[in-house]
């Protein structure tokens, strides 16, 4: 389906996803607006014509014309703002979200609404190791996935409404999954890979290394600079799920450790026959 | 130092490093000269214009010509290929390679070859996950790390020449350390990168994991497609430094799980920032 080009969207939280979702609904023709924290962000929005107005207040006639609204917050500011600032929305305002975790927050938000007002989860599986609306860039969901997370209480309209984002930002593959099922692949495709370049990066203080390493090092760590006040959040909100993939993880490498300590070459080449034939499904479809 | 123009280069092992070496040196108006396994990558390089002339024969003819000799062939493959020919090298020649591991090849190398023929071991700390000549391009080795690693049985000579390879190939960075630290620092940058992203994909069967994932899996894994013969051997010639540079990871991913299972968060966010700092130092120079 496509989104009527009537419709007015808000944006809450205008960083580096917030203002490259702006950009791209500005570009389709749809008014936009955005609440945010800092004026400069919103001044630098408007330079740059990704916003019809914006504000750092709550304008609750703003969030009232909503048709449908996008939070880009930390989960526990998303849950707060929505508890205090949730009855402002009018009867069929769809909300949705950009939010790394599903369990810990489709319920919670989803109660706190008023009737007639539905909360649909989607998590864009783009982002990149830097922060801000300067750094917002709407090529980067090209190629990428679109995950979108309904539970019972969602119509097929907020559902459909949610995959036309997805596929409006130019994601490549919309997929439709539980909060759970959402969960516990996060848990191993995002939040393990995260816990990996940061156990690199702390296991070994010699300052030397960068004059010697190669290619694999950077790409294994390049999500080694991390926001410590977000990532540990996510984390924690999904930390069952998370001990659970580190754990299995550990298993797999002490199994590969454990082939060089017994000389069972076979093991270790098995493993990387295995590795080498599941990585090729994974390349980024760009044509 | 420059390496003079006169001097006859040859490259024993025509692949993605060795194809990209003899561009470079084809280029800069060096006679280079190849000796390699298939008849076809010899008539890829002669259409290619990065070659003089090739043979997959042993051409004694063609190795007592030579200045300059890089081997870019598995770790036992040159060593059983030095004990067989390295007689027929001229005396004043310097023979240099890619390989990934030191202590396992230096010693085998220098002791095999002739009264006057000197080994100096080298590593470009640069490569990618696709392999063979038709991939070789020397724009990889911009911004990238070149590693000598001399013994006490090398020449000043032989060190400055091979550092000028290393200039000349286009390298941002060349340093000089013995093969012991060489070992320790590979284990560490290239060999656990390469264990992690093996032991991330073997540890998760979900064939649907592809329609999920983001940029930070698919660059901890691009690695994780893997060339099983070389990297068992290299793995297993180095296996007493990577096994504890193995445990060193496992420790601290630990630490970050049971800070989770602890409710630990000061730790966690301690962590990362420590890998936030750690991080900035390892981004390529590319000016």
């Amino acid at each position: 389906m496509e989104i009527e080009k009537s419709k007015k969207i808000l944006i809450v939280g205008l960083g580096l996803l917030g203002g490259s979702y702006a950009q791209v609904f500005t570009e389709k023709g749809y008014e936009v607006y955005a609440i945010t924290r800092k004026q400069s962000t919103i001044d630098y929005a408007l330079e740059h014509g990704m916003i019809k107005a914006g504000t750092t207040e709550i304008d609750t006639e703003m969030i009232a014309k909503a048709d449908i609204a996008v939070f880009a917050l930390y989960p526990h500011i998303f849950v707060d703002w929505i508890d205090a600032n949730g009855k402002y929305f009018k009867k069929g305002a769809i909300i949705t979200d950009v939010t790394g975790v599903k369990c810990a927050i489709v319920d919670e938000i989803q109660s706190r609404l008023p009737e007639g007002v539905e909360f649909i989860g989607a998590h864009p599986m783009a982002g990149r190791e830097v922060y801000g609306i300067e750094n917002s860039n709407p090529a980067m969901f090209k190629g990428a996935n679109y995950i979108v997370t309904p539970t019972a209480k969602n119509t097929e309209y907020a559902i459909e409404t949610c995959k036309a984002i997805g596929e409006m930002l130019g994601f490549a593959n919309v997929s439709v999954i539980s909060p759970q099922k959402h969960d516990r692949m996060i848990a191993f495709l995002s939040q393990l890979t995260h816990c990996i370049a940061v156990a690199l990066m702390t296991c070994n203080d010699d300052a030397n290394l960068c004059c010697y390493t190669g290619d694999s090092f950077r790409d294994l760590t390049r999500i080694a600079r991390i926001n410590e006040d977000m990532w540990s959040e996510l984390f924690m909100l999904n930390k069952d799920m998370l001990i659970s993939e580190i754990k299995a993880f550990e298993g797999e490498l002490e199994k590969l450790r454990r082939s060089m300590e017994t000389d069972d070459v076979e093991t270790m080449k098995k493993m990387m026959r295995l590795s080498t034939e599941r990585r090729g499904m994974f390349d980024k479809k760009l044509s």
